[in-house]
C-alpha cells in the first residue's frame, strides 16, 4: 500500500490499513527516534502553533523533526506573538503556511484543525483541538500497544474520566478496528457516553462497563489510566472518594497477567502511584517516547518523503 | 555596485541604488525562500531580541535564517529572560553579541536600534523600534510592489492611520525615490503630518490628500491599507464611523484597474473584508511571504556572504 | 588524563585535575566558540529546562550546542508547558530524557539537579539550582581568570553579597584548589559564613576579610564584583549606603596593578559604573563570552565526544 495524506485531522479519517501503514513506518524509524540525525527532511521547516500549553506533544514533534534533519519554527506563547491577539486563525494560518513546509496546530476550540486545513497551503497536523481530536496521541497509544503488548484482540481496560477525556474517544474507535475487548471503568458521573458505546458495538468491539476497578484488573493485557480532574466535581469530598477509588498502586498488581502493561497519556496527577514505576508493568514513559517515532512517521508522510 | 552595510537601522540611510541592490538580491533568493535550504550562512547564528510581541517579523527572520543554512537564538519572552529585567539594553546587547553573528532587535522605544548598534560587536538589524523605524517592513513592501505591480512611478493610495502608523512614513519616503504618485486617504484626525507631506514634495513625489476613499479607488495601481486603532478615538461612535468608511469589500472593486493590487502590513482587523481575499487583487498574504526573501537578502548583506 | 562524567551537578564533585581538564578542553574550543560550526555533536539534541528566568546561561548553552553542530529543544516558559504545571520534576525529567541526548536544568529548588540525575536516562547538567550550585558559572569564572590573569596563587578580592550569593561559595572552594589569596569584602550583614571561611583555610586558601573596599583595591590581580540585592535590607537607607560603598568607578582605578582585571557574573545593577567599561581592566563581557567555550567543553564531555 502507498499512503499519502496531506493533512492529519481526525482518527476517523483513517482506515485500518492506513493506520497499519503509519505504525509500520514508525517501526522503521524507531531506532532513529532514539538517537542520531538523518537527512530525510533536510531543508524542511515545521511550524508549531500551540495556542494552548503543551510540552509532551510539542517537544516530541520538535525532536521528531530534528532527528529527521529538518528545522522547527515556534509561534511561541500568546505573550510573544501578535498574531494570536487580534488576528483570525484563518489569517494566521495563511501567513505561517508561507513560512513553513508543514504546520502542527494545537488549539482550544474543537474544529480548529479542520478549519486551518482549509486555509493552509501546506499540510496541517492536528496536535489536539479542545474537546475534539488528538490523532497523534491515539496513534502513539496504538503503537505502544503493538510494541509492548498485542494489538490484535487485546483485552483492555480504560479507566478514569471517560466522559470528557478527549483522547479516550478516539482511542476506542481505533481499537474497535482491531477487535478489541474493551472494559470501561469509571465512576457513574464520568461514564462513557451511550452513543459512543453503541457506535463501538456496531463497529465490532466487545464492550463492557463497570464501576469496580479491582474486578477487571486481573484479566487484561492493557490497563489504560487517565486523569480525573477535580474541576469535574462540584463537591471536593466526592472528588477525593473517586480519585482514591480509581488509582493504582503496586499492591494491586499481585495477581495480574505477567505481561499486563500499564499506560497513561501523562501528565499523571496521582492515578498511578510511584510504587508502580519500577514494576515490569509500567509503560507510560516508554509510551511517551513512542510519540517521537509516530510523529516522525506522520511528518514524513505529509511531506511526501521516502524513508 | 557592491553594497556592504554592517547595520540596518533606518530607511533614511539608503540611497535608491542601495535599495535596488537589496531588491535584486531578494529576487535571486526568492525561490529558496519558498522551500529548501542552502549553505550560504552555514555556521552563523542569528540572535532575535524581541522586547515587544511580534510573529510575522520574528518568524520570517527565523525562516530566512534557516533557509540560508544558519541557526537562530531566541531571547524569548520577558518572563523567561533575566536580561530584560534589571539590565540595561546596552549590557544585554554587549553580551548577546558575543553569542551570535548578528542581532535582530525589536523594541518599544524609538532609537533603540541606533543605540544597540553602538554597543554591538556584530551587525544589528532594526526589527521595529516603537514609533520609530521598521526598515525591513518597508523593503518588503517595495519588493511586493516591484514583483506584483510596478515600482517606477506607481499610482498608489495609502489608506488609514497615516498620523501614527510607523511603517507608512518610511514607506512614503522610499516611494518618493521612485517618483510615486501618492494619494493619502484618511480621516481628518489621522492625516499625514504636514511636515512629511512637504518633505515628500521636495523629494519629487506627487502627493494628494483626500478623505474620500471611493474617489481614488479606480485610478490606482496599488491600494495600501493600514489598521485604524480604536485607541486613537476617545469616542467609540466616532471610531466606528471611521472604521466603516475606510474599509474595503469586493463590491468596491468593480471598476478598479484590472491589475490593481491590495496590500496590508497585517494583522488586519476589519479594514479588508474577507470577500476580497479570493479576488485577483489581494496580495497581502503574498506580501507577508515576501518578508522572507527580503530578510534573506539583508542577512546575507550584513554578514558579508556572497550568494 | 581521560575524564568522563555523565552528570555535572556540583563543583565539589571535581578534583583539581578534572577542573584543569575541563579548562584545557575549553581552551581548545575557544576559537570555535566565537564563530563557525563543527560536527562534533552532530545529531545530538540538548534539552533546556529552565524553571527560572535566565538568559545568559540559556543562550550560551544554546550557542555552545549550535557551534558544536547539535540542536536544542526548549521547554519554554511555565505558561507554554503543561509539564511544569501538575507534573513532578521526576516525571518531567523521565519524559524529556527520552526526547534528548542531554538535559540542562535550572530550577528554583536546591538539590533539584541532584534529584533529576536520578531519574534521567541521559546526562544532566546543573544550570543553577536555587541557593544551591551553579557549577558552569564557577568554571567560566575560573577560565576567565586563567585566560585574562593567572590562576596559580592569584590575589583576588570578592566583593558584595557573600552571604547569599550562590556562585561565590562554589568559586571560593574552587579557588582554594589553586592556592588563591582571597580577600572577602562585604558589609557586616552580608559577610561570608564562618563555616565556609574555616573550610577554605583547611583546604589551603589564604583568606582575609574586610569591610573596607578601597584598602584592598591596589593589591589584587582580580576584582570579582557581585550584585547586592535591595531585598536583603529591611531599611532602604541602609541599602543605599551599602550599595554606594561597594561600587566601583574609574576614579578608583588610578593606583591598581596594571594587569588587574574586573569580573562580574552579570547582570550588574550599579556595582560597576559604566565609566569602567572602556578601561583595560574590564573583563565582565569577555567573561560572559567564556561561558560558551566552557559549556562546549562540558557538553562534549558528558556526551562522550572526542574533540
Amino acid at each position: 500500500m502507498k499512503f499519502h495524506r496531506h493533512h492529519i485531522i481526525s482518527m476517523k479519517d483513517f482506515t485500518r490499513d492506513e493506520i497499519d501503514y503509519i505504525l509500520d513506518r514508525a517501526g522503521k524509524l524507531e531506532s532513529l527516534a532514539k538517537s542520531g540525525r538523518s537527512d530525510i527532511l533536510s531543508g524542511k521547516i515545521l511550524a508549531l502553533l500551540f495556542y494552548e500549553p503543551s510540552t509532551r506533544t510539542r517537544m516530541s514533534f520538535e525532536t521528531a523533526m530534528l532527528r529527521l534533519g529538518g528545522n522547527v519554527l515556534n509561534l511561541g506563547s500568546k505573550d510573544t506573538s501578535s498574531v494570536i491577539k487580534g488576528e483570525t486563525l484563518a489569517d494566521t494560518i495563511r501567513v505561517i503556511s508561507t513560512y513553513s513546509d508543514a504546520i502542527v496546530l494545537r488549539h482550544t476550540s474543537e474544529g480548529a484543525a479542520q478549519m486551518a486545513m482549509e486555509f493552509s497551503s501546506v499540510p496541517v497536523i492536528n496536535g489536539g483541538d479542545g474537546a475534539g481530536h488528538h490523532p497523534t496521541q491515539t496513534l502513539l497509544d496504538l503503537y505502544t500497544i503493538k510494541r509492548e503488548s498485542r494489538l490484535e484482540h487485546p483485552d483492555i481496560a480504560i479507566v478514569g474520566d471517560l466522559k470528557y477525556g478527549r483522547t479516550v474517544h478516539s482511542l476506542t474507535y481505533a481499537l474497535s478496528l482491531y477487535g478489541a475487548n474493551i472494559t470501561f471503568v469509571s465512576p457513574q458521573q464520568l461514564k462513557m457516553p451511550d452513543q459512543i458505546i453503541d457506535d463501538l458495538k456496531t463497529r465490532g468491539a466487545h464492550v463492557n462497563e463497570t464501576e469496580n476497578f479491582d474486578k477487571v484488573l486481573n484479566n487484561i493485557d492493557v490497563l489504560y489510566m487517565t486523569r480525573i480532574q477535580k474541576e469535574r466535581f462540584p463537591d471536593p469530598t466526592e472528588y477525593k472518594k473517586v480519585a482514591n477509588a480509581y488509582k493504582i498502586t503496586n499492591k494491586q498488581l499481585v495477581n495480574v497477567r505477567p505481561n499486563m502493561i500499564i499506560m497513561h497519556p501523562l501528565p499523571r496527577i496521582n492515578e498511578i502511584d510511584s510504587s508502580v514505576d519500577n514494576t515490569d508493568h509500567a509503560r507510560y514513559f516508554q509510551q511517551s517516547f513512542y510519540g517521537v517515532p509516530i510523529r516522525m512517521a506522520l511528518l514524513t508522510i505529509v511531506m511526501g518523503a521516502d524513508i
